[in-house]
């Protein structure tokens, strides 16, 4: 058997802000949970028309749920909550086995370095079912075979396993010098962050395969671009090139060095709609039931103001930062950012973002 | 279904020290592994001869392990290395389903206050399972019905839920004034301290009877004496009697106030082989395979030097007594305890210890 992690060695782990502080991502996820809101009601339906509990449930009275890239709540808290009782509803509503009570086992998993010590802390009291931890990269095994009936995995796969080689390769013709990022780099760069997307989703979806029982279902919500739009349109181009030109004033300024700002790339991919069809069809062993484009949720007005999203790209990203450049400059860095973040001129074009749900059914 | 746990409210955590700190329960736990050593040999046999395999695993290809009171290794590591070859080994070698891969799935669990992060960093890379942290305590259900085929829990049951009501109760005939621990006191708070074992042990065995398979096996290894001794011949009670004086002593000095003192006792109970017989009679859902007394393990000298027994006693007690007296006192009252151990005349009767194995069944 494969549990062992081989990757583990070349993979980059990238927690989420731990504890309950201000800059935690505890405290900095609501844009998250928006979304998550705007998905319940697909989530809902594509459990009561797609799931067959009578096949699922068929040896055992236990339903077992894993959520992804959990980090440390609350939002994994809901998002589980909601897939528990949509399949409760499900199954008193068909009085399936009606004498049986279903019970829920949860897994919440995480890269090992996520704070899951705060995470148990914060499990709900009045939880319906049985929780548990696992510590792991999702695009390795994380569980038996056949084990998990309902996979979900929030703002998660988005994050690559790691910064494709070639990128901060001198000698390769992929190296983004002075670019954190690849939306707006050369096509050398963006093809080898397409080819990394790739074989990482093939990796996730090969791991699930063999996780999931016969008619499971794995619910996705995914940050990306509309098909068809070239990389640097993407909204995060905007905050990503905004944070490379501080980080570029801090070795200007001697604080950051030219070295350290070359080999540093955010391991992160939007993928269109229909690149992750693309790589489902290539995998072969799910079916797409679901597919479909989130509404907006910017009317709670809770984004795009300087200082919201200086807290939400800092609880994403500093252990990043932090990991490549020190503490010390995580404090200058985000007041810099901020700084620059509100002397944007308004009319600039706001760049284009989507955030898709995909439901997968295993066949 | 009851997976809240309604118990959190009274119940107390007292988890080992974290970390990898010199004063760590990591490095501070050689004698129990020293007696989970002594216990293979038992457990393997018990594995190849009371397992049933063939019923265990007719619906799935899973095996299930549940450790409880892991605490955060590397004892934990060992305990369910030993299981899992001796499961494969008599899987092999009764050439049972040879065409399938049997895969292992191994639930590491003790209280939510555990150190799962330093846990979860020290899983071996080389393990041959899939891991999982289930933070809870085991007076309650931590896993859905008939889920684990084999718990294992060493040097855990000895810890009761709770300090009996009675005893820091200042109106009650069992109040346990100026002491620390039921060894050298009254029969009144020695009773308290009996009905709290029998208490908590219906309360462990009702929730393993649900969480365990039907001809799962539970091994516990328990710290306790032998029956018929009083509790005051206890090997433990020199020890809680030296750290008693030591806290006298700086109640003495002001240090630490008396009320404080009054109010502390250690959750812990030394039970007999005759008296878990008991419970798991009185609970009626087990049938006891195995129940052997551990051959003693001083032989490598490694116990009952002052050094060690100070290191091994605050590893175990320093979160109990920091909560209760403030981190400033630590220091301190374990230099005095080290100074007082040394001091002991060396004629002095080291009283009764004995660990004891049992191997439970699942009627």
């Amino acid at each position: 058997m494969a549990a062992k992690d081989t990757s583990k060695l070349s993979e980059e782990e990238h927690p989420m802000k731990g504890g309950d502080g201000p800059n935690s991502y505890a405290n900095n996820s609501a844009y998250q949970k928006e979304v998550a809101g705007a998905a319940k009601e697909l989530v809902d339906k594509a459990i009561l028309e797609k799931l067959d509990l009578k096949v699922l449930l068929s040896s055992s009275k236990t339903f077992l749920i894993a959520d992804l890239g959990c980090s440390i709540g609350p939002n994994t808290f809901f998002a589980v909550k909601n897939i528990l009782e949509a399949v409760k509803f499900k199954y008193h509503s068909h009085q399936l086995c009606s004498d049986q009570v279903l019970e829920f086992q949860v897994f919440f998993s995480d890269h090992t370095s996520n704070d899951f010590n705060m995470l148990f802390k914060s499990l709900p009291n009045n939880r319906q079912y049985y929780a548990a931890g696992v510590p792991g990269s999702f695009y390795g095994r994380l569980f038996p075979n056949a084990s998990i009936h309902i996979f979900h995995a929030s703002y998660a796969i988005h994050w690559l396993s790691r910064v494709p080689k070639e990128v901060v390769d001198r000698n390769s013709p992929a190296w983004n010098k002075g670019r954190i990022h690849y939306l707006n780099s050369t096509d050398e760069v963006k093809r080898a962050f397409e080819a990394q997307l790739a074989e990482d989703m093939e990796c996730f979806l090969h791991a699930r395969a063999q996780e999931i029982v016969c008619g499971g279902l794995m619910v996705l919500i995914i940050p990306g671009i509309p098909h068809g739009i070239p990389h640097s349109h993407a909204l995060a181009n905007m905050t990503y090139q905004l944070l490379e030109s501080c980080l570029m004033d801090m070795v200007r300024k001697g604080i950051v060095s030219e070295e350290k700002l070359d080999s540093f790339n955010i391991p992160m991919y939007f993928m269109s709609p229909q690149e992750l069809e693309g790589c489902v069809e290539r995998n072969g062993c799910f079916s797409i039931e679901v597919m479909k484009i989130l509404p907006h949720v910017l009317a709670h007005g809770t984004v795009y103001n300087a200082l919201v999203s200086t807290s939400h790209l800092r609880a994403a990203l500093e252990g990043m930062i932090e990991q490549q450049f020190g503490e010390e400059i995580l404090d200058d860095l985000f007041d810099l950012f901020h700084k620059k973040f509100e002397e944007q001129p308004s009319t600039s074009e706001p760049g284009k973002a989507i955030n898709f749900l995909v439901v997968l059914k295993r066949n």
